[in-house]
C-alpha cells in the first residue's frame, strides 16, 4: 500500500477506530435570482413560518446543552429572528426576489458587514452564516446543514466541527472523528478527549475523504489510513481489543515503577460525571470547574443553590478524598451578564478569571461561603483553588480571602507565565499550585490555542512551557506544597511521565484519559522520569522534544511483545 | 493645601507642565422624540446632506494621518455612508422622527446589534457611535465632538482619546495630556511619548476636572495638582526651566557613570523622523518600523519603492552608524488585505509578526530583497531582524533567509516569552537579540496592553518580565551577542539603569526621551546598575520592584542641588 493512503494530524488520546467516512454534509447551493413567481406577501409569509421554525429548532437544541455550546445556540436563534434583519429581507421581497433568495442576500449583506466593521467578526459572521444556511433549508424543505445522520456507525469527517455539532454528537454512532482545521488543544480535541472519541484533528488532507471510504484512525500514531488491506483492518481490530482488555484491568493508585505516588485525578464540569470519573479510577477530583453553575443563568446562583451542588460533589468524594475546586473562570470570552459583558479586543488577555471575581467580590465571596459550608457538611478533602493568578499579590489577595471563610487549603492555578516565573514567591504564600498547560502553553508561545493558523505553537511539550513547569515544581520541592496539573498535557500518556519528571505531584484530566495514563506512569523509576525531562528540555522545540523523549523512553522500556512479533522477517 | 487637590496616575517621561484645563467636549444629549414638523422627503435630504458632509470630513481627516488612525477614520467615513443604516433612517423618518431621532435610533439600533453579536465588537460599536454624534452634530449645526479648540496653550483633559484624535493634535497648543484611562503603556501613552507630551494617564479622578482648573501635571511622579498655589506653581515653572536647561546641554554618547558605553538608539516610524532622532543625540536607529510602507496601501509596495526609502533611512545614518530595521509587523490587529485579512478572536495571540510573513514569503523575499540593495548603495552598519519570533525554529528560519540575501546581520525580537526562555539557543543562531518589553509584558502578565481594566497588569518593572528579560541578557553575555531593548521600558529613566544591569547592551527609545535617559545612565556605574537590578528581581512586583530600585538609586547617588534647597528648614 502506498503512504499517499495516509494521513497525518494530531491524534487524541490513545484509541483506534475501524469504520466507513460519512462528511459533514455540504453547504447548500445558492438560491436562483430568478424572479419570484409567487406574490410578496406568499413569500413573506413563507419567511416568517421559515424563521419561526429554526429559531425554535435552534432554542430547543440549546435547552438539551449546557455552556458555550447553549450561549452559541441562543445567539443563533436571536439572530433569526433579528427585526432589522427581516426588514432587509421583507424590502428585497418587494423587489421582486423569491424568498430564499431574499433571505440569501439579506443574510449576506449583514455578514459582509459585520466582516468589514472590524477584525474580529468572523466568528459571527460564521454564526450568521449558519443561520441563513438553516433557514434557507427550511424554505427548500431540504434537512439543515450538519452532522450526518446514519442507522449504523461510521468515522466522521469535517472540517471543523462547530461546539454546538460536537456537544450534539451522538456517541452510539460516530466510532471516530476527523478534522482538516485544530490542535491537540482546540475545542474539538478537548472535547473529543472528554467524551473520548478517537480522533485525529488538523489532518490537512482529510478534505479529499469520501462517504463510504473505509478508514482506520489511530490516534496514538496520528495517522488516518484510507481503504486499509485485510492485514490492517485486522491488525486495527485486535488493537481494540487489546486496548479494551487492558483498560478493563484493575484500578490501583497511580503510580511510577518504584512505587512512587502520582494520584490521578479527574477533571469534571458537574457533579453528574463524579460517578464516572470513580469508574475509571480517578482517586479524587483535580480540577472541578463550576462554571456550569452560572453559565445558563442571567443572575448569579445564590449560596443555597451552589451549596447544593458542592454537598452533591464532596459527598461522592467522601472518606477524605481530595477535591480541588475552582472558584468561577470567566471573562469576556465566556461572557455572564452579572460579571463581564464589555467589550474586549484580545479577551483571552482580558478580565477574566481572578480578575473579573476580584471586580465583583461579592460574587466571589458568596461561592466562598458556599464552598466552606459544603465542606462542614462532608468529609471529603476540599481544596479551593483560583484560576489565571499572574501575581504574588493577587496570590496573597485570593488565599487570604479562603482563608478568611475558614477553607483549609487555598491554592491558585499557575496558567500565565509570570506566575510560573515567581512561583518561588507564590508557593511562599498559596498552600499548592495547580498549572494548567492549556493556557500557559497559549501564553508562553503567545499563541490563541483556539485559533487554526497558530495550531502549530500550541503543543505544551514545548521546552519552554516544560521549563516554567520545571519552576513551579522546583518551587514545591523547595516549599513542601503539591504542585499538580490540570491541563490536557496531563493526560498525554507519556508526557504524563516527563511532568512528573518536572516535579508535578498529582496529574488531573479527562476520566476517560486515566487508564492510559496509569499503565505508562507504571512503566517508569522517578529516576527515568527525571531523565526524560531532561531530555525534554534539552531540546530546541516541541516535535524535538516528543521524538526524543520517545526515543529515549524506549530504551528504557523492555521491547513489548508486538515489537517482538514485528520483528524482521 | 489638601492631598485630596492631587490626582494620581501613571505619569509619561519625565516633563512638567502648567495651565488650564480644557475637556474634550461632552456627548451631545439624546435628540427629542417629539414628532417632525418637515416632511419626509425634507427630513431624508436634511441626512443625506449632513452624511455627506460628515463622511467627506472623515475622509479628509483620513487623508491628513498615517497607520492606524487613517484606517479608523476611512472606516467611519464607510460607517456614514452605509446604505442599510441609510434605508432603517429613511423607514424611521417615513414614521413621523425627525432626521436627529432617526439617526439617532437607526445608529443605535446597529450599534445594539453589533454589541450582541459578540463580545468583540465594543471597539467597532464605539467607532459607530462617534459617527452617529457627528451626523446629529451636523444636523443641529453644532461643533462635532472631539479634542476642543482653543487661542491659548491648555492641558487636555479626556476620558481617553482615540487615534484619530490624539493624530491631530495640536502640539503648539497643547501643553499637557490628563486622561481617564490608559496604562503607561497605552497607544495613548504611546503616542504621548513619541510626540513628548507631557502626560499623566489612567487617572481615574480626572473626571472632576472642569475647563478653566489651573492644573500642575507632573509625569515624574505621576500626579495633578489642581489649583495649584503660588509656591507650587513657581516650583513647576522652576522646574520646567531646568529641565530644559539641562537637555539642552551636549549630545555625547550614552555611558554609565564608569563610562561603560550604552548606546542610545532611536525608534522610528519612518525616514523622516531621522533628523530630528540625530538632533535628539540618537548614536543610531534601534527599531526602524516599516508598516509605513505598507499600511497605506491595498497592495505591498514593490521592491523599487521599498528600496528608495531604506535607502534615504540608511543615508541618514552614515559612517558606519547603525540601523535595526524590522520587517513588517502585521496580523489581523493591523489587517493588511494581501497579508491577513482573517477574523481572529485575539489578534494579539494571532498570526502576526513572523507568522504572517512566513504564510506570504514572497513578500517578506521582496523586502529583504530591498534592504539588501540599499545596503550595498549605503554605508550605515544595517541590522535585520523580524518580529514576534517564538521559537528556536523561526529563528533558523529567519537568519538562514537574511543571509541567503547577503544581510550580514541578522537578530530576532524578543517579545514573546517562550524566545526568552529559551534565549540562549536563540542566541546560537540569530546574531542579536531586540527585546520589546510591551509585547512581552503583555504575554508574560497574559493581560492586553491596551485594554483599561488589566492596565495594572502592564508593567515591564514587573519581576517577571525583568525576569526573562534577565534571561535573555545572560544569554547575550555567555554568547557574546548584543541585546537591546526597543520597547517602552527603555525610555523610563530608572528602567533604562535596571535593563542595562540585567545585560541590555543598546537602548532604543523615541527621539524625545533619549535626553532624560542619557542623564539618568550617567549617574550610576555598571556595579550599581547590576545591583539595581538585583533588587528589582527580588521584589514581588512590578510597584514594589520600582519603590525598591528608586529607594536604593537615591543611596547611590549623592543628594542633588534641589534636595539640600529643600532640606528642612
Amino acid at each position: 500500500m502506498s503512504d499517499t493512503n495516509i494521513l497525518t494530524g494530531a491524534g487524541i488520546g490513545q484509541g483506534v477506530a475501524v469504520g466507513p467516512v460519512l462528511r459533514m454534509s455540504a453547504p447548500l447551493p445558492e438560491p436562483s435570482d430568478q424572479p419570484s413567481t409567487r406574490t410578496p406577501d406568499e413569500e413573506k409569509a413563507r419567511v416568517q413560518q421559515a424563521v419561526a421554525t429554526v429559531a425554535a429548532d435552534l432554542r430547543e437544541r440549546a435547552s438539551t446543552v449546557q455552556g458555550t455550546a447553549a450561549d452559541v445556540l441562543e445567539a443563533q436563534s436571536m439572530m433569526a429572528e433579528d427585526s432589522t434583519l427581516a426588514d432587509d429581507v421583507a424590502t428585497r421581497i418587494d423587489g421582486g426576489k423569491t424568498a430564499e433568495r431574499a433571505v440569501f442576500e439579506g443574510f449576506a449583506v449583514f455578514r459582509d458587514m459585520l466582516k468589514e466593521l472590524g477584525g474580529y467578526m468572523g466568528e459571527r459572521a460564521g454564526d450568521l452564516d449558519d443561520v441563513s444556511q438553516r433557514v434557507v433549508a427550511a424554505l427548500e424543505g431540504k434537512p439543515a446543514p450538519g452532522v450526518p445522520q446514519s442507522d449504523t456507525p461510521f468515522v466522521l469527517v469535517a472540517h471543523d466541527l462547530a461546539p454546538a455539532d460536537t456537544a450534539l454528537l451522538d456517541l452510539t454512532k460516530v466510532l471516530g472523528l476527523v478534522t482538516v482545521e485544530g490542535g491537540p488543544t482546540s475545542h474539538t480535541a478537548i472535547l473529543a478527549r472528554e467524551k473520548s472519541i478517537v480522533a485525529v484533528v488538523g489532518a490537512a488532507e482529510a478534505g479529499r475523504l469520501a462517504d463510504g471510504d473505509e478508514v482506520v484512525v489511530d490516534a496514538a500514531a496520528g495517522t488516518v489510513t484510507v481503504s486499509p488491506t485485510d492485514a490492517q483492518r485486522a491488525d486495527a481490530l485486535r488493537r481494540i481489543e487489546e486496548r479494551a482488555a487492558a483498560l478493563a484491568g484493575g484500578v490501583e493508585p497511580g503510580a511510577l515503577a518504584d512505587g512512587t505516588p502520582v494520584p490521578l485525578l479527574a477533571n469534571l464540569g458537574s457533579a453528574a460525571g463524579a460517578e464516572d470519573a470513580l469508574a475509571a479510577g480517578a482517586e479524587g477530583v483535580g480540577l472541578f470547574r463550576t462554571e456550569f453553575l452560572f453559565l445558563d443563568q442571567r443572575l448569579a446562583p445564590d449560596v443555597a443553590q451552589q451549596r447544593e451542588q458542592y454537598v452533591k460533589l464532596l459527598s461522592a468524594f467522601g472518606g477524605g478524598r481530595k477535591v480541588v475546586v475552582r472558584v468561577l473562570d470567566a471573562g469576556a470570552d465566556k461572557p455572564l451578564e452579572f460579571l463581564n459583558d464589555a467589550h474586549e479586543d484580545n479577551p483571552a488577555l482580558g478580565l477574566r478569571g481572578l480578575r473579573s471575581l476580584r471586580a465583583n467580590e461579592d460574587i466571589l465571596r458568596e461561592q466562598l461561603t458556599a464552598l466552606a459550608e459544603a465542606d462542614a457538611q462532608t468529609d471529603a478533602d476540599l481544596w479551593v483553588m483560583a484560576p489565571m493568578v499572574s501575581t504574588v499579590e493577587e496570590t496573597r489577595y485570593f488565599t487570604e480571602l479562603g482563608r478568611e471563610y475558614g477553607l483549609k487549603t487555598v491554592g491558585v492555578m499557575v496558567e500565565v507565565p509570570s506566575a510560573a516565573l515567581l512561583a518561588d514567591r507564590v508557593l511562599q504564600i498559596a498552600d499548592f499550585a495547580s498549572i494548567g498547560t492549556n493556557d500557559l502553553t497559549q501564553y508562553t508561545l503567545a499563541a490563541d490555542r483556539l485559533l487554526g493558523s497558530v495550531a502549530g505553537f500550541q503543543d505544551p511539550w514545548h521546552p519552554a512551557v516544560l521549563r516554567l513547569i520545571g519552576e513551579v515544581g522546583a518551587a514545591g520541592a523547595a516549599s513542601g506544597k503539591p504542585v499538580g496539573i490540570c491541563g490536557e498535557a496531563a493526560a498525554d500518556p507519556l508526557l504524563a511521565v516527563v511532568l512528573v519528571g518536572l516535579g508535578a505531584t498529582t496529574l488531573s484530566m479527562s476520566p476517560a484519559a486515566i487508564a492510559d495514563v496509569r499503565l505508562s506512569l507504571k512503566r517508569y523509576t522517578l529516576g527515568q522520569a527525571r531523565s526524560l525531562a531532561e531530555t525534554a528540555l534539552a531540546a530546541d522545540g516541541a516535535a524535538e522534544a516528543r521524538a526524543a523523549v520517545r526515543e529515549a523512553a524506549d530504551r528504557f522500556t523492555s521491547p513489548a511483545p508486538d515489537n517482538r512479533n514485528e520483528a524482521p522477517q
